[in-house]
């Protein structure tokens, strides 16, 4: 999930520079605001990986704000009095009153979190502690306060870098290192941390992930993040209103996991031939195999339009038995459709163990067409993700195999698909007013394509992102990626 | 917490009939109003104790309601069809659309609670599956649906003659027995039902108990239940309206576990001082023990006005070291409390290990006065009961031994302590015009405490309702209270 925060996020000194007056400005002014009116208080929660710059971003809020009103909470071993008392008693001693905001440092997360890298908690017990956690929120912004909860993250190799360096500098030793999130940890942090943003990020405690590679492109995206939550709540009526961020990965330079791709592989064709016929032979053998019974296989395709959805989903279904599998082409609702939870559409077509259900679209239209044409309203597409990640994971309970691909090509590409389709008689069918009406929200969904892959690629169900600017490179990437998720099933 | 369930809940023949056509009628009007709007569908979920009537209760809907628009669905043991997809698949194929009602019987709740009841699912994977049926019914409201839960409950005993009357009958075979709620399984299939009201009763999808022992009041307090449910959905505005009823327990009749109270247990002088002295000496050698520097106190004393929880508070705190105890009497909250959630003020004022903390009345004020005098919202005394619960488990789980006490006395016996006080001098500072004033909503203030006793009860922090109408009895009874919960802890 966290994928596209360690991509190379960057500010330049003069953007820097041109923005920071801005934002302190706005930010002394939200903070007096509230203040003055006292109708609430403020929590920033601050977590993430060793040497991700956390105390260097504290200092900046001191810089900022005024620090009389403004007060940091740093936790670690419990002292005696602590010890003597219930775990969470002092995180309760401790709350910013309403007017004020509080940073807490080390967090409740951080004993569970800790206990759970380190293996001496298990899934069971830290989805209870992360329940617990939940009730604790809810009851926090039930009562008012608003709670912003940042994850400070750089990729293993810089963290690496870093660590090195610092050992270098005489004050090193006044460093505090956690045990659990330094190098060694780095996967097992990221990944609780992940497992934190699914199952505690809720609408009134929102986590939000800061790229922290580079010092300045961190500091100015926390400060607006947390402007941003500021704002919108004192702008608010009286009524507690949701802080949700749409992005999951705070990145004002609107960078997402597909600037990460490389749209330029490609396969020669007696090349791509001869790989197909053996991709279709594994895939033919696996889905027969008798062990499949037990298991099952759920795809769905999703992708820009023109990118070759049904050209992929031919050469999977050309490996498979007829009466094994079923492609869902998902389209509008129905009127029976409509009168039922949204889910409820996918859930009725469900394929039986032993088979394979493919879903040309899905229920991914939730957060991708419903939320760019606004046929939904932002609270429901929101709460989607977690919804969908639910879903997918009860899919996964039960043995089904959860394949998800994203086909990706460039605009140009996709121009020059639609002429060509526009020109060709059999292929103008597939060529409709609204692909070209989409083709100008080009952004948006960009935009929302990289919040749904941060927010839904779980450890269960993945998406792969695949190149499809060649269809042949595209083919055999779906068809590889099919084969060895079923193969790391049946293991 | 289901003891007021089993309270003797009857209805005559005569009221049934007065009251029955009226029903009907209004739940008819209410059902043609769903099924022309089509806004929401309406689920009722139907659980409870074995032979409780719910196989009855359903047929009396389907007298009452239009059949056409009404569906009932039942789960035993999955199909094979069911076998070979997630477990929720039966639930979801069956959803009702909107505009219907779908009764739901041997629903999502089943299989965990069984298993939970025959112990082959530990408490945290109870609480696990708990956790997603919460996210699936907060889904299910999300999108739209009227959710209402009913747990049809009888008393042990009265379960025992039914079981030997139906087997008596040649029709018997037809009834299906669950093997977990039988006879042998009452205690454990209440102890479950407690556990799933306390975590998935929310606004949204509460929990109502319906008191099953005779069939009119159960059938007329069900169709009453739905009915005001429905009501108020088709009332609301376009958004979705929490459904949640104040009690737990549905009773009309406004009987609550203070109708099974006793108030003529009385004890002479004589006896009264031996005893006193008796029970100080265990509690001073219990508290002065080395052992109980592991666990600790926290004494809860609410109760009706002058019912004596200042006498019996000193008779507790004769017995302690004053180094180890305190007494922290509760009145309006200060401004820096008012700054912050409404249990910060107890949290700051916990005992820590090894000592006693005794609160003269406590956070219940959040369901007792706030709630009575219109200080808080409904919303917010609505989920404090399970803030409440969560808080006293966090107590629980640190070592603390949580006693709540609630001293009764009757009206009667107020008048009198009242006018007593008002003609001793040195007594006159303990009633105010406000005491007079409570007095006056004495039947509000004795439905709320049936509710928060109901709802807070739990295993690990249950209520103590003490017979306080005669002193010395309940001084006594609080101290034995005392000893046997410490004694308990210990051992």
């Amino acid at each position: 999930m966290f994928e596209s925060a360690a991509l190379p996020h960057v500010l330049d000194k003069e953007a820097y520079q041109a923005e920071e007056p801005k934002l302190r400005q706005a930010l002394l002014d939200a903070q007096l605001d509230l203040v003055g009116r006292k109708s609430f208080a403020a929590i920033v929660l601050i977590a993430g990986v060793d040497c991700a710059g956390k105390g260097e971003a504290i200092q900046k809020l001191y810089e900022w704000l005024d620090p009389r009103h403004l007060h940091t909470r740093a936790y670690s071993e419990p002292t005696d009095e602590e010890r003597a008392r219930p775990r969470m008693w002092r995180y309760w001693r401790d709350l910013p009153p309403d007017g004020t905001i509080g940073i807490v440092f080390g967090s409740w997360y951080n004993d569970p979190v800790k206990a759970f890298v380190l293996g001496k908690l298990d899934e069971l017990a830290f989805e209870r502690e992360l329940e617990a956690i939940n009730r604790f929120e809810t009851m926090l912004a039930d009562e008012g306060a608003l709670i912003l909860k940042l994850w400070f993250h750089i990729a293993q190799a810089e963290q690496k870098k870093r660590l090195k360096k610092l050992k270098a500098k005489p004050g090193a030793s006044r460093h505090v290192l956690e045990e659990w999130s330094g190098v060694d940890h780095h996967m097992a942090a990221t990944g609780a941390g992940e497992r934190i943003a699914q199952r505690t990020s809720t609408p009134y405690a929102p986590w939000v992930v800061i790229p922290s590679a580079d010092d300045r492109f961190r500091d100015l995206t926390m400060g607006q993040t947390i402007l941003a939550s500021l704002e919108k709540r004192l702008a608010g009526t009286a009524g507690v209103e949701p802080v949700a961020a749409p992005a999951l990965i705070a990145a004002p330079d609107r960078k997402t996991v597909l600037d990460a791709l490389d749209l330029t592989h490609s396969v020669a064709k007696a090349k791509y031939e001869k790989r197909l016929g053996e991709l279709q032979d594994r895939l033919a053998v696996l889905s027969d195999a008798p062990e499949f019974r037990e298991i099952g296989l759920v795809l769905v395709f999703e992708g820009n339009d023109a990118a070759g959805k049904g050209g992929s989903i031919r050469r999977v279904t050309q490996a498979l038995d007829p009466r094994r599998f079923d492609i869902h082409p998902v389209a509008a609702p129905s009127d029976e459709e409509r009168a039922q939870p949204y889910l409820w559409r996918f859930w009725r077509r469900l394929p039986r163990k032993g088979t394979v259900g493919i879903f040309d679209r899905s229920w991914y239209g939730r957060v991708l067409v419903e939320r760019v044409e606004g046929y939904c309203t932002e609270a429901e597409w929101l709460r989607a993700y977690n919804e969908i990640n639910d879903f997918e994971a009860q899919l996964a309970d039960s043995g089904l195999v959860v394949v998800k691909f994203w086909l990706a090509i460039s605009q140009d590409e996709q121009l020059r698909r639609f002429q060509a389709r526009a020109e060709i008689p059999f292929k103008q069918f597939k060529i409709t007013d609204e692909d070209w009406r989409n083709r100008e929200k080009w952004g948006l969904y960009r935009q929302a394509v990289g919040d749904m892959v941060d927010r839904t690629s779980t450890a269960r169900a993945p998406w792969t992102l695949v190149e499809a600017e060649d269809k042949r490179y595209a083919r055999l990437k779906v068809l590889k990626t099919i084969c060895e998720r079923i193969e790391a099933a049946l293991r």
